[in-house]
């Protein structure tokens, strides 16, 4: 059934784009899964809190970086505190931090370069520099678009 | 903390590809969500289908096609055959089928309309004919190499 609203040629290039990005994420899970015990969710806020000062951000800014709904970053955060993976504390009067524990930081070190050699397998390893490159770029253009979306949508 | 195996110019592109690809198919998710009650599995599983002969494909070949494994598929099959959208049957001695219902067929006709527009929204339109259309190849590149990593697996 051609989809109402979408030519047959931007059909087709949707279709092999979501296809990719459908079994892109699933086979990189199921590799962080298998090898560390992590889902994609959990590798992302590890990386995120990683990489900020002190090990530790605003809960709030996570969820945007992510991109998670409030309900979803909840969740996920609460799996995470029960895993001992990070720690949710009270930052001044107004807000919650989420930092990062030592058993966090030791699991992400531990699946990174694991995880490095999949993405190399997967994805990098695949493409030529210059086609990794317009990848990159088009995807941040995608993303930028996103992104202002949900700052329209707030 | 920069992962092993992967230049710092190679991880950025990565983490610009992985963030947009996660991004997109949770917005294109929501989107599906609140529109018409399906996840992006139930669109893909009923995009498939409808457009099968007679509406069925062995469920083996769906599942090669979806890139899932057994497990996932088989829950997946099992919710939307409670759901009424799909059926399941015994195709000869050998294999099963999957079918959409005629409610199925309704589901998908009336999300069509709204997800294009949606897909049109956040990805057809914020590209350039030509930027569409490179990063449909590169996307094909990827789920080439992906389809023969798995086959390679089997």
């Amino acid at each position: 059934m051609a989809q109402q609203g979408l030519s047959e040629h931007e059909l087709r290039a949707w279709r092999v784009s979501f296809e990719m990005l459908e079994l892109l994420r699933t086979r990189i899970e199921q590799h962080l899964q298998a090898s560390a015990g992590l889902s994609n969710a959990d590798y992302t806020v590890l990386a995120v809190l990683s990489e900020a000062p002190e090990g530790r951000m605003r809960i709030y800014e996570l969820g945007r970086t992510a991109g998670w709904e409030k309900s979803r970053l909840h969740h996920q955060l609460t799996r995470m505190t029960k895993r001992g993976l990070i720690a949710r504390e009270r930052c001044g009067s107004r807000g919650m931090d989420a930092v990062i524990t030592p058993e966090g930081l030791a699991a992400i070190k531990a699946a990174a370069p694991s995880h490095a050699q999949e993405v190399r397998r997967l994805f990098i390893d695949r493409l030529t520099p210059e086609e990794l490159d317009r990848f990159a770029a088009i995807s941040g253009t995608i993303l930028d678009g996103l992104r202002q979306a949900d700052k329209a949508a707030d």
